[in-house]
Protein backbone atom coordinates (compact mmCIF):
# COMPACT_ATOMS: atom_id res chain seq x y z
CA UNK A 1 0.00 0.00 0.00
CA UNK A 2 1.50 3.19 -0.81
CA UNK A 3 1.92 5.76 1.75
CA UNK A 4 0.72 9.19 1.24
CA UNK A 5 2.95 12.08 3.31
CA UNK A 6 0.38 14.91 4.75
CA UNK A 7 1.22 18.02 3.83
CA UNK A 8 -1.13 21.21 3.76
CA UNK A 9 -2.16 22.23 -0.08
CA UNK A 10 -0.17 25.39 0.36
CA UNK A 11 3.13 23.76 1.71
CA UNK A 12 3.30 21.39 -0.82
CA UNK A 13 5.86 23.60 -3.21
CA UNK A 14 7.68 24.17 0.14
CA UNK A 15 8.24 20.94 0.90
CA UNK A 16 8.95 20.22 -2.67
CA UNK A 17 11.79 22.94 -2.70
CA UNK A 18 13.47 21.81 -0.17
CA UNK A 19 13.72 18.41 -1.02
CA UNK A 20 15.17 19.07 -4.46
CA UNK A 21 17.97 21.39 -2.22
CA UNK A 22 18.30 18.02 0.07
CA UNK A 23 18.77 15.75 -3.17
CA UNK A 24 21.45 18.23 -5.15
CA UNK A 25 23.25 18.69 -2.21
CA UNK A 26 23.82 14.70 -1.95
CA UNK A 27 24.33 14.81 -5.52
CA UNK A 28 27.47 17.21 -4.37
CA UNK A 29 25.98 20.07 -6.72
CA UNK A 30 26.07 23.49 -5.48
CA UNK A 31 23.89 26.04 -7.94
CA UNK A 32 25.49 29.89 -8.16
CA UNK A 33 23.18 31.63 -5.86
CA UNK A 34 22.10 33.81 -8.97
CA UNK A 35 20.62 31.09 -11.12
CA UNK A 36 19.74 28.92 -8.37
CA UNK A 37 15.59 29.86 -8.33
CA UNK A 38 15.57 29.39 -12.09
CA UNK A 39 17.49 25.92 -11.91
CA UNK A 40 14.95 24.91 -8.91
CA UNK A 41 12.05 25.55 -10.61
CA UNK A 42 12.98 23.96 -13.64
CA UNK A 43 13.81 20.56 -11.66
CA UNK A 44 10.81 21.26 -10.01
CA UNK A 45 8.30 21.40 -13.19
CA UNK A 46 9.93 18.35 -14.87
CA UNK A 47 10.84 16.35 -11.52
CA UNK A 48 14.11 16.06 -14.12
CA UNK A 49 17.89 16.41 -12.02
CA UNK A 50 19.48 16.56 -15.49
CA UNK A 51 18.74 20.68 -15.76
CA UNK A 52 21.01 21.29 -12.50
CA UNK A 53 23.86 21.14 -15.23
CA UNK A 54 22.46 21.57 -18.38
CA UNK A 55 21.06 24.91 -18.09
CA UNK A 56 23.66 27.42 -19.19
CA UNK A 57 23.57 31.55 -18.37
CA UNK A 58 24.90 34.20 -19.80
CA UNK A 59 26.42 36.43 -17.44
CA UNK A 60 24.15 38.24 -15.54
CA UNK A 61 21.00 36.64 -17.31
CA UNK A 62 18.40 36.11 -14.58
CA UNK A 63 19.03 39.66 -13.26
CA UNK A 64 18.54 41.17 -16.83
CA UNK A 65 14.88 38.87 -17.17
CA UNK A 66 14.04 40.12 -13.71
CA UNK A 67 14.71 43.68 -14.65
CA UNK A 68 13.20 43.60 -17.86
CA UNK A 69 10.36 42.21 -15.94
CA UNK A 70 10.05 45.07 -13.37
CA UNK A 71 10.50 47.20 -16.68
CA UNK A 72 6.85 45.87 -17.81
CA UNK A 73 8.76 44.00 -20.45
CA UNK A 74 6.85 41.58 -23.14
CA UNK A 75 7.14 37.78 -23.41
CA UNK A 76 6.88 36.05 -26.41
CA UNK A 77 6.47 32.44 -26.61
CA UNK A 78 6.56 30.13 -29.21
CA UNK A 79 3.40 27.77 -27.57
CA UNK A 80 0.44 28.27 -26.26
CA UNK A 81 1.14 25.79 -23.76
CA UNK A 82 3.80 27.74 -22.60
CA UNK A 83 2.15 31.26 -22.89
CA UNK A 84 -0.85 29.17 -20.64
CA UNK A 85 2.04 28.30 -17.90
CA UNK A 86 2.93 31.59 -17.27
CA UNK A 87 1.77 33.57 -14.17
CA UNK A 88 -0.50 35.54 -15.31
CA UNK A 89 -1.30 37.35 -11.32
CA UNK A 90 2.59 38.37 -11.42
CA UNK A 91 2.62 39.25 -15.11
CA UNK A 92 -0.21 41.84 -13.58
CA UNK A 93 1.34 42.79 -10.53
CA UNK A 94 4.41 44.35 -12.54
CA UNK A 95 2.10 45.61 -15.84
CA UNK A 96 4.54 43.38 -17.91
CA UNK A 97 2.47 40.92 -20.89
CA UNK A 98 2.81 37.67 -22.15
CA UNK A 99 2.01 36.87 -25.81
CA UNK A 100 1.68 33.95 -28.26
CA UNK A 101 1.19 34.61 -31.79
CA UNK A 102 1.21 31.30 -33.24
CA UNK A 103 -2.48 31.04 -33.80
CA UNK A 104 -2.81 34.34 -35.66
CA UNK A 105 -3.76 34.73 -39.02
CA UNK A 106 -1.52 36.54 -40.34
CA UNK A 107 1.07 34.09 -38.65
CA UNK A 108 -0.05 31.27 -41.34
CA UNK A 109 -0.01 33.69 -44.23
CA UNK A 110 3.25 34.52 -44.02
CA UNK A 111 4.48 31.31 -42.82
CA UNK A 112 2.55 29.93 -46.02
CA UNK A 113 4.30 33.02 -47.94
CA UNK A 114 7.35 32.16 -47.09
CA UNK A 115 7.75 29.07 -46.50
CA UNK A 116 8.57 28.52 -42.86
CA UNK A 117 7.78 27.39 -39.67
CA UNK A 118 4.94 29.78 -38.08
CA UNK A 119 7.55 30.06 -35.35
CA UNK A 120 10.03 31.70 -37.92
CA UNK A 121 6.76 34.49 -38.50
CA UNK A 122 6.41 34.92 -35.11
CA UNK A 123 9.90 36.11 -34.61
CA UNK A 124 9.55 38.34 -36.82
CA UNK A 125 6.27 39.81 -35.82
CA UNK A 126 8.21 40.15 -32.26
CA UNK A 127 10.98 42.18 -33.93
CA UNK A 128 8.36 44.85 -34.59
CA UNK A 129 7.35 45.09 -30.74
CA UNK A 130 7.62 48.17 -28.85
CA UNK A 131 10.08 48.26 -25.38
CA UNK A 132 11.59 45.40 -23.75
CA UNK A 133 10.82 41.88 -24.87
CA UNK A 134 11.59 38.15 -23.94
CA UNK A 135 11.22 35.68 -26.29
CA UNK A 136 10.69 32.26 -24.29
CA UNK A 137 11.26 29.73 -27.37
CA UNK A 138 10.02 25.87 -26.04
CA UNK A 139 9.48 23.93 -28.85
CA UNK A 140 10.66 25.32 -32.33
CA UNK A 141 14.40 25.54 -33.19
CA UNK A 142 13.76 27.66 -36.04
CA UNK A 143 12.44 30.27 -34.12
CA UNK A 144 15.88 30.22 -32.48
CA UNK A 145 17.80 30.51 -35.61
CA UNK A 146 15.68 33.22 -37.00
CA UNK A 147 16.28 34.96 -33.79
CA UNK A 148 19.84 34.83 -34.10
CA UNK A 149 19.67 36.36 -37.99
CA UNK A 150 17.27 39.22 -36.79
CA UNK A 151 19.44 39.73 -33.71
CA UNK A 152 22.66 40.04 -36.42
CA UNK A 153 20.33 42.11 -38.39
CA UNK A 154 19.83 44.55 -35.89
CA UNK A 155 16.04 44.24 -36.17
CA UNK A 156 15.62 42.63 -32.50
CA UNK A 157 17.39 43.21 -29.21
CA UNK A 158 16.03 41.19 -26.74
CA UNK A 159 16.36 41.74 -22.99
CA UNK A 160 16.50 37.79 -22.91
CA UNK A 161 16.41 34.54 -24.76
CA UNK A 162 15.15 31.50 -23.19
CA UNK A 163 16.54 29.09 -25.12
CA UNK A 164 14.70 26.00 -24.38
CA UNK A 165 13.32 24.23 -27.55
CA UNK A 166 13.10 20.24 -27.13
CA UNK A 167 13.61 17.19 -29.86
CA UNK A 168 15.71 15.82 -32.24
CA UNK A 169 16.08 18.08 -35.56
CA UNK A 170 18.26 20.61 -35.38
CA UNK A 171 17.67 21.06 -31.50
CA UNK A 172 21.08 21.06 -30.31
CA UNK A 173 22.42 23.28 -32.86
CA UNK A 174 19.80 26.05 -32.59
CA UNK A 175 20.84 26.42 -28.86
CA UNK A 176 24.73 26.50 -29.43
CA UNK A 177 24.01 29.47 -32.37
CA UNK A 178 22.00 31.49 -29.92
CA UNK A 179 24.42 31.24 -27.17
CA UNK A 180 26.74 32.66 -29.87
CA UNK A 181 24.44 35.22 -30.74
CA UNK A 182 25.46 38.17 -27.57
CA UNK A 183 22.38 38.55 -26.29
CA UNK A 184 21.31 37.31 -22.60
CA UNK A 185 20.45 33.77 -22.83
CA UNK A 186 19.56 30.88 -20.51
CA UNK A 187 19.54 27.88 -22.77
CA UNK A 188 19.11 24.35 -21.71
CA UNK A 189 21.69 22.57 -23.45
CA UNK A 190 21.37 19.19 -25.62
CA UNK A 191 17.70 17.73 -26.69
CA UNK A 192 15.89 18.45 -23.82
CA UNK A 193 13.66 21.34 -23.14
CA UNK A 194 9.87 22.57 -23.71
CA UNK A 195 7.00 24.77 -23.32
CA UNK A 196 6.85 23.64 -19.29
CA UNK A 197 10.19 24.71 -19.31
CA UNK A 198 10.27 27.62 -20.52
CA UNK A 199 6.94 28.97 -18.45
CA UNK A 200 8.94 27.58 -15.55
CA UNK A 201 11.76 29.88 -16.33
CA UNK A 202 9.69 32.52 -16.84
CA UNK A 203 7.99 31.90 -13.75
CA UNK A 204 10.82 31.93 -11.70
CA UNK A 205 11.67 35.29 -12.85
CA UNK A 206 8.29 36.68 -12.62
CA UNK A 207 8.61 35.64 -9.10
CA UNK A 208 11.43 36.99 -8.05
CA UNK A 209 10.72 39.99 -9.88
CA UNK A 210 6.98 40.61 -7.74
CA UNK A 211 9.16 39.72 -4.38
CA UNK A 212 11.48 42.32 -5.06
CA UNK A 213 8.75 44.47 -5.74
CA UNK A 214 7.51 44.61 -1.99
CA UNK B 1 29.74 26.38 -36.05
CA UNK B 2 26.45 24.48 -35.31
CA UNK B 3 25.64 22.63 -38.10
CA UNK B 4 21.91 22.85 -39.45
CA UNK B 5 20.09 19.84 -41.20
CA UNK B 6 17.59 21.14 -44.05
CA UNK B 7 14.50 19.69 -43.44
CA UNK B 8 10.86 21.08 -44.48
CA UNK B 9 8.73 22.15 -41.58
CA UNK B 10 6.32 19.27 -42.40
CA UNK B 11 9.09 16.49 -42.60
CA UNK B 12 10.14 17.25 -38.94
CA UNK B 13 8.02 15.67 -36.79
CA UNK B 14 8.19 12.29 -39.42
CA UNK B 15 12.13 12.62 -39.20
CA UNK B 16 12.37 13.37 -35.24
CA UNK B 17 9.78 9.94 -35.32
CA UNK B 18 12.38 8.23 -37.45
CA UNK B 19 15.36 9.10 -35.14
CA UNK B 20 13.50 8.08 -31.60
CA UNK B 21 13.08 4.60 -33.59
CA UNK B 22 16.11 3.93 -34.76
CA UNK B 23 17.48 4.95 -31.00
CA UNK B 24 15.20 2.45 -29.46
CA UNK B 25 16.25 -0.01 -31.60
CA UNK B 26 19.74 0.56 -30.58
CA UNK B 27 19.24 0.48 -26.70
CA UNK B 28 18.07 -2.89 -27.38
CA UNK B 29 14.09 -1.44 -26.25
CA UNK B 30 10.91 -3.05 -28.44
CA UNK B 31 7.95 -1.32 -27.69
CA UNK B 32 4.67 -3.08 -27.61
CA UNK B 33 2.96 -2.24 -30.75
CA UNK B 34 -0.18 -1.21 -28.86
CA UNK B 35 1.63 1.68 -27.24
CA UNK B 36 4.16 2.85 -28.90
CA UNK B 37 2.41 5.65 -30.39
CA UNK B 38 1.71 7.29 -27.16
CA UNK B 39 5.35 6.20 -26.04
CA UNK B 40 7.10 7.77 -29.39
CA UNK B 41 5.01 10.79 -29.02
CA UNK B 42 5.93 11.20 -25.15
CA UNK B 43 9.47 11.00 -26.23
CA UNK B 44 9.04 13.34 -29.04
CA UNK B 45 7.77 16.11 -26.40
CA UNK B 46 10.57 15.44 -23.60
CA UNK B 47 13.72 14.13 -25.68
CA UNK B 48 13.13 11.77 -22.37
CA UNK B 49 14.14 8.03 -23.29
CA UNK B 50 13.22 7.21 -19.40
CA UNK B 51 9.29 7.09 -21.19
CA UNK B 52 10.70 4.29 -22.73
CA UNK B 53 10.46 2.19 -19.55
CA UNK B 54 8.46 4.35 -17.08
CA UNK B 55 5.63 4.50 -18.51
CA UNK B 56 2.68 1.75 -17.79
CA UNK B 57 -0.50 0.87 -19.63
CA UNK B 58 -3.45 -1.16 -17.87
CA UNK B 59 -4.74 -4.03 -20.36
CA UNK B 60 -6.23 -2.46 -23.76
CA UNK B 61 -5.78 0.99 -21.95
CA UNK B 62 -4.49 3.15 -25.18
CA UNK B 63 -7.89 1.13 -27.47
CA UNK B 64 -10.10 2.54 -24.47
CA UNK B 65 -8.89 5.74 -24.78
CA UNK B 66 -8.91 5.63 -28.57
CA UNK B 67 -12.72 4.49 -28.34
CA UNK B 68 -14.06 6.61 -25.74
CA UNK B 69 -12.58 9.53 -28.33
CA UNK B 70 -14.79 8.20 -30.86
CA UNK B 71 -17.60 8.32 -28.84
CA UNK B 72 -16.78 11.92 -28.10
CA UNK B 73 -15.52 11.48 -24.21
CA UNK B 74 -14.32 14.69 -22.64
CA UNK B 75 -10.96 15.20 -21.47
CA UNK B 76 -10.39 16.66 -17.87
CA UNK B 77 -6.95 18.23 -17.09
CA UNK B 78 -5.71 19.31 -14.17
CA UNK B 79 -4.04 21.91 -15.57
CA UNK B 80 -4.30 25.09 -18.46
CA UNK B 81 -1.20 24.20 -19.81
CA UNK B 82 -2.61 20.67 -20.59
CA UNK B 83 -5.48 21.40 -22.03
CA UNK B 84 -3.39 24.18 -24.43
CA UNK B 85 -1.33 21.29 -25.93
CA UNK B 86 -4.41 19.14 -27.06
CA UNK B 87 -5.02 19.49 -30.07
CA UNK B 88 -8.42 21.24 -30.48
CA UNK B 89 -8.81 20.07 -34.70
CA UNK B 90 -8.48 16.58 -33.42
CA UNK B 91 -10.89 16.64 -30.78
CA UNK B 92 -13.60 18.62 -33.12
CA UNK B 93 -13.13 16.19 -36.03
CA UNK B 94 -14.35 13.42 -33.18
CA UNK B 95 -17.00 15.34 -31.10
CA UNK B 96 -14.90 15.33 -28.33
CA UNK B 97 -13.90 17.81 -26.22
CA UNK B 98 -11.42 19.01 -23.04
CA UNK B 99 -11.68 20.57 -20.18
CA UNK B 100 -9.60 22.48 -17.40
CA UNK B 101 -11.40 23.42 -14.71
CA UNK B 102 -8.97 24.84 -12.68
CA UNK B 103 -9.76 28.33 -12.81
CA UNK B 104 -13.90 28.04 -12.43
CA UNK B 105 -14.45 30.06 -9.27
CA UNK B 106 -16.98 27.73 -8.20
CA UNK B 107 -13.79 25.15 -7.80
CA UNK B 108 -11.92 27.62 -5.73
CA UNK B 109 -14.40 28.16 -3.45
CA UNK B 110 -14.79 24.42 -2.84
CA UNK B 111 -11.12 23.91 -2.40
CA UNK B 112 -11.45 26.96 0.07
CA UNK B 113 -14.79 25.61 1.83
CA UNK B 114 -12.91 21.85 2.33
CA UNK B 115 -9.57 22.74 2.39
CA UNK B 116 -8.41 20.61 -0.20
CA UNK B 117 -6.01 21.79 -3.42
CA UNK B 118 -8.63 22.91 -6.16
CA UNK B 119 -7.44 19.61 -8.09
CA UNK B 120 -9.50 18.17 -5.94
CA UNK B 121 -12.22 19.91 -6.45
CA UNK B 122 -12.09 19.78 -10.30
CA UNK B 123 -12.23 15.85 -10.03
CA UNK B 124 -15.37 15.93 -7.62
CA UNK B 125 -17.11 18.12 -10.74
CA UNK B 126 -15.55 15.60 -12.79
CA UNK B 127 -17.77 12.79 -11.45
CA UNK B 128 -21.02 15.08 -12.29
CA UNK B 129 -19.86 15.19 -15.70
CA UNK B 130 -22.66 13.01 -18.84
CA UNK B 131 -20.79 10.41 -21.26
CA UNK B 132 -17.24 8.88 -21.28
CA UNK B 133 -14.67 11.12 -19.24
CA UNK B 134 -10.98 10.49 -19.39
CA UNK B 135 -8.91 12.27 -17.01
CA UNK B 136 -5.88 13.53 -17.64
CA UNK B 137 -3.71 14.50 -14.25
CA UNK B 138 -0.46 15.73 -15.41
CA UNK B 139 0.39 18.31 -12.17
CA UNK B 140 -1.72 17.38 -8.84
CA UNK B 141 -0.94 14.16 -7.08
CA UNK B 142 -4.28 15.00 -4.97
CA UNK B 143 -6.32 15.14 -7.87
CA UNK B 144 -5.11 11.27 -8.34
CA UNK B 145 -5.83 10.07 -4.75
CA UNK B 146 -9.16 12.00 -4.96
CA UNK B 147 -10.11 10.04 -8.13
CA UNK B 148 -9.52 6.80 -6.31
CA UNK B 149 -11.42 7.37 -3.83
CA UNK B 150 -14.77 8.68 -6.14
CA UNK B 151 -13.49 5.56 -8.20
CA UNK B 152 -14.25 3.38 -4.92
CA UNK B 153 -17.51 5.19 -4.32
CA UNK B 154 -19.09 4.70 -7.49
CA UNK B 155 -18.81 8.31 -8.01
CA UNK B 156 -17.12 7.67 -11.58
CA UNK B 157 -16.06 5.50 -13.94
CA UNK B 158 -13.88 7.25 -16.31
CA UNK B 159 -13.21 5.23 -19.34
CA UNK B 160 -9.23 6.01 -18.68
CA UNK B 161 -6.98 7.61 -16.27
CA UNK B 162 -3.88 8.99 -17.68
CA UNK B 163 -1.72 9.51 -14.52
CA UNK B 164 1.56 11.52 -15.11
CA UNK B 165 1.65 14.04 -12.44
CA UNK B 166 5.08 15.18 -11.81
CA UNK B 167 6.79 16.19 -8.48
CA UNK B 168 8.06 14.79 -4.94
CA UNK B 169 5.48 15.41 -2.76
CA UNK B 170 3.04 11.41 -3.00
CA UNK B 171 3.81 11.64 -6.55
CA UNK B 172 5.31 8.23 -6.41
CA UNK B 173 2.48 6.78 -4.06
CA UNK B 174 -0.33 8.73 -6.03
CA UNK B 175 0.11 6.68 -9.28
CA UNK B 176 0.89 3.50 -7.37
CA UNK B 177 -2.97 3.97 -5.66
CA UNK B 178 -3.99 4.79 -9.31
CA UNK B 179 -2.81 1.68 -10.83
CA UNK B 180 -4.51 -0.27 -7.89
CA UNK B 181 -7.92 1.02 -8.72
CA UNK B 182 -9.66 -1.33 -11.55
CA UNK B 183 -9.85 1.25 -14.15
CA UNK B 184 -7.85 1.64 -17.31
CA UNK B 185 -4.54 3.70 -16.86
CA UNK B 186 -1.52 5.11 -18.57
CA UNK B 187 0.52 6.13 -16.08
CA UNK B 188 4.36 7.52 -15.42
CA UNK B 189 6.30 5.37 -13.01
CA UNK B 190 8.23 7.98 -10.84
CA UNK B 191 8.71 11.30 -10.57
CA UNK B 192 8.42 12.31 -14.17
CA UNK B 193 5.22 13.53 -15.86
CA UNK B 194 3.66 16.56 -16.18
CA UNK B 195 1.12 19.05 -18.23
CA UNK B 196 3.17 18.50 -21.59
CA UNK B 197 3.32 14.92 -21.16
CA UNK B 198 -0.85 14.61 -20.40
CA UNK B 199 -1.10 16.63 -23.17
CA UNK B 200 1.30 14.14 -25.36
CA UNK B 201 -0.50 11.33 -24.50
CA UNK B 202 -3.83 12.93 -25.11
CA UNK B 203 -2.75 13.54 -29.16
CA UNK B 204 -1.31 10.34 -29.96
CA UNK B 205 -4.82 8.81 -29.29
CA UNK B 206 -6.68 11.55 -30.90
CA UNK B 207 -4.04 11.58 -33.73
CA UNK B 208 -4.92 7.46 -33.21
CA UNK B 209 -8.54 8.14 -33.31
CA UNK B 210 -8.75 10.63 -36.55
CA UNK B 211 -6.70 8.48 -38.57
CA UNK B 212 -9.40 5.29 -38.15
CA UNK B 213 -12.09 7.99 -39.03
CA UNK B 214 -10.60 8.09 -42.81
Amino acid sequence: MATIEQVLPNEIEKRSMQIIGEELAEMGIELDPRNEAVIKRVIHTSADFDYATSLAFSEGAVDAGVAALKRGATIVTDTKMAWSGISKPALAKLGADAQCYMSDPDIAQAAKDNGTTRAVACMNKAARLEGDVIIAVGNAPTALIELDKLIKDGRISPALVIGVPVGFVNVVASKEIIMESGVPYIVAKGRKGGSNIAAAICNAMLYEATRREL
